[in-house]
């Protein structure tokens, strides 16, 4: 039997709450030049040290696959419990999520960027010179006037940082991914997107879309300077994935701040809840809310900022500001509650990693580790072994009580 | 290639005593009301502590999959080497294992109750008012006499507890799995036993065997009060397993008390040795057949009964019983052994659950862990780490030089 048919299966209904505290990049490695400490170690975390000496559970979890370093939209689908490598999100859908777009089943999303074209039509500079910001939105605000529809379908424009922008169709029998028109080097004209499978009509149809846009849309920077043209990557469909409350019988509700997260979540479902800008703000808010739903995915951005810096005292001091707002959550305690990161962020690394984060479980029944603290380390020893991500859902249902029994 | 596959492959005959012993429900969780012991940590073993003295490896068993609680059937057979969710065993043929029933390829067994219709044929109470043992028995024992046959198929009833029974069909051609004839609730009549896969004509065939035992067995309770009718649910066939010693090239023998495991082990064509009640026996049949087999299943019931009882004293005490014992075993020492449970049954959930269990592993290459003692906390930082348990009988057969090398 498949084990997602199994799952459903076994699946009852409880009145149980489950909350998933995401600190995004959170894991990190023990260098030298911190002496041999993570910023999880170095950081002074009384309110987790507390939770702790309560009982919980720890572990640590492959993000997708050994030696696979994850971007945020698979580490969070893997947190939401989809499998990243059978629900592949594109990258143009992920952009377009990050703007803070609304996405629809069926709408194909590109990320593209400005260039530079010369007479002949060879791109020159691929990024034309990474144009200003607010020079970027006023090209997105051009196209968007001239270029409203192509056939019946309709096109949305978004500006973002400098050079960068993102395009969605939205319209009837469309479908990703295309090749990119991006010819990767300066010197070649803008490629084709062509389907990636030959025999899917809907690529068909959605590469001539692409390629009448830019017969619309070229004339219209003709006489732009540098900014004369633009190239797409990522050329993706929002991919139909069964929804959150539809697999795990969970209402679900998502605070998070930045965009990007809040897209994720609205991809599976999940209600975004808007307003709360600091972590203790989202505690307060999931304290409103918590009659509301059951599921809440409460998201904190600053560890994986400050792990992409390479900032280490500042890593240590977002752990801080966590740890200092956590009362606030614990004050209306869900029955499950989950503490991880979606991937590690080294502060010696300055980027994602593959390196598994460490994982917290805290409920009635999930026993304890009879560990100090919560750190990388200690999770080592911890009773949930290393395991993948995306069967950390499962062990919070299985903590709510949400499983009967297989076979007698 | 398959992994199975390859193990067949790479096996080689030698001449090693395998021995496993299963400590039925032995893992646990630490709690504060229990001062973070675990009944394993609060026990006295001066035999198992001697024996990790010696040099065991420890680590963590997931039963069937994260979160997942397995019931007797599903943990046994993977601690047989048998992935569960590829050989389910269904409900009817379990409830027939356990009231000690022999069965055949091919047989079908279904659970039933007994039950009370009204004049319109309604049920009116699903347990017929769960009607004395010594009830059940003489309603059974005159079915049995007025319907020995449906056809050409033997019928086979037998009591269980109250208002419980057991029918088995042996005849050509059946199939199961078929639908409930329970309808679930009161006020509705007894539903028909259909085909789960419609294109079957085996299961088709057994549908109608189902009616036809029902317009004969009926008439037979007409007159009983309250018990005229009868319910039946998880109606299964016996599965096609590959027999354990075609799959592992070992003589197995089963030394278990209570018929459930017995008739797990004959599932997977174990011989049962009959006679031994209580650990110390077992042990000491085990020395007495130590030539006749190559492989011994030994169970012990009491850990998980006392946990289903949430009794953690009885737990501890059943775990210092078999402890006393352990040196019956190594008298005459298997060249790999294996302690384990085939699931948790954390006293305080008074139940199964899906917590790993630990597992130890000793032979004259597992290695020394370097730990104290074996316990659910010490086993989290053992050199088997966490691991499936179906994959437990592989790694015993490597401990015995069962496998060849993979590829130069």
């Amino acid at each position: 039997m498949n084990l997602d048919a199994l799952y459903s299966k076994l699946l009852v209904k409880t009145n149980a709450k489950l909350a998933l505290i995401v600190l995004d990049g959170l894991g990190d490695i023990a260098t030298r030049d911190q002496n041999e400490m993570t910023p999880l170690e170095a950081a002074a975390t009384p309110n987790l040290d507390a939770l702790v000496a309560e009982g919980v559970a720890q572990g640590r979890m492959t993000p997708v696959a050994p030696g696979i370093t994850p971007g945020s939209g698979p580490g969070h689908l893997a947190l939401f419990g989809y499998d990243p490598l059978e629900f592949e999100v594109g990258r143009g859908v992920i952009e377009a999520l990050g703007l803070g777009l609304e996405l629809r089943s069926g709408d194909v999303a590109a990320r593209a960027n400005f260039c530079t074209l010369n007479a002949k039509g060879l791109v020159t500079d691929r990024r034309a010179g990474r144009i200003a910001t607010e020079v970027c939105e006023r090209l997105c605000a051009l196209l968007a006037k001239k270029v409203k529809k192509i056939g019946d379908t309709e096109v949305i424009i978004k500006a973002g940082k400098e050079h960068r922008f993102v395009v969605i169709f939205r319209g009837k029998g469309l479908e990703g991914p295309l090749t990119d028109t991006d010819p990767n080097r300066e010197g070649l004209p803008v490629s084709t997107a062509k389907p990636v499978n030959a025999k899917s009509a809907k690529q068909k149809k959605t590469a001539k879309l692409i390629a009448d846009f830019y017969k619309a849309a070229l004339p219209v920077l003709a006489k732009e300077k540098p900014a004369n043209g633009f190239l797409m990557r990522g050329i993706a469909h929002q991919p139909a994935i069964p929804t959150f409350e539809q697999r795990y019988g969970l209402r679900p509700a998502a605070i998070a701040v930045y965009p990007m997260y809040k897209g994720l979540a609205q991809l599976v479902g999940m209600k975004k809840i808007e307003g709360p800008q600091t972590i203790a703000e989202q505690f307060e808010r999931y304290a409103a809310e918590y009659d509301n739903y059951d599921f809440f995915f409460i998201h904190f951005k600053y560890t994986d900022k400050y792990g992409e810096d390479g900032n280490f005292a500042a890593k240590v001091q977002a752990i801080e500001e966590f740890d200092a707002a956590l009362p606030i959550l614990l004050k209306k305690r869900p029955d499950v509650l989950a503490i991880t990161g979606d991937h590690s962020t080294p502060c010696s690394m300055k980027g994602h990693s593959w390196h598994p984060q460490p994982v917290l479980l805290h409920s009635a029944c999930s026993g304890s580790d009879k560990l100090d603290r919560f750190t990388e380390t200690g999770a080592n020893a911890g009773s949930l072994g290393l395991f993948e991500a995306k069967f950390l859902l499962r062990l919070m249902q299985a903590n709510a009580k949400m499983f009967d029994k297989f076979g007698a």
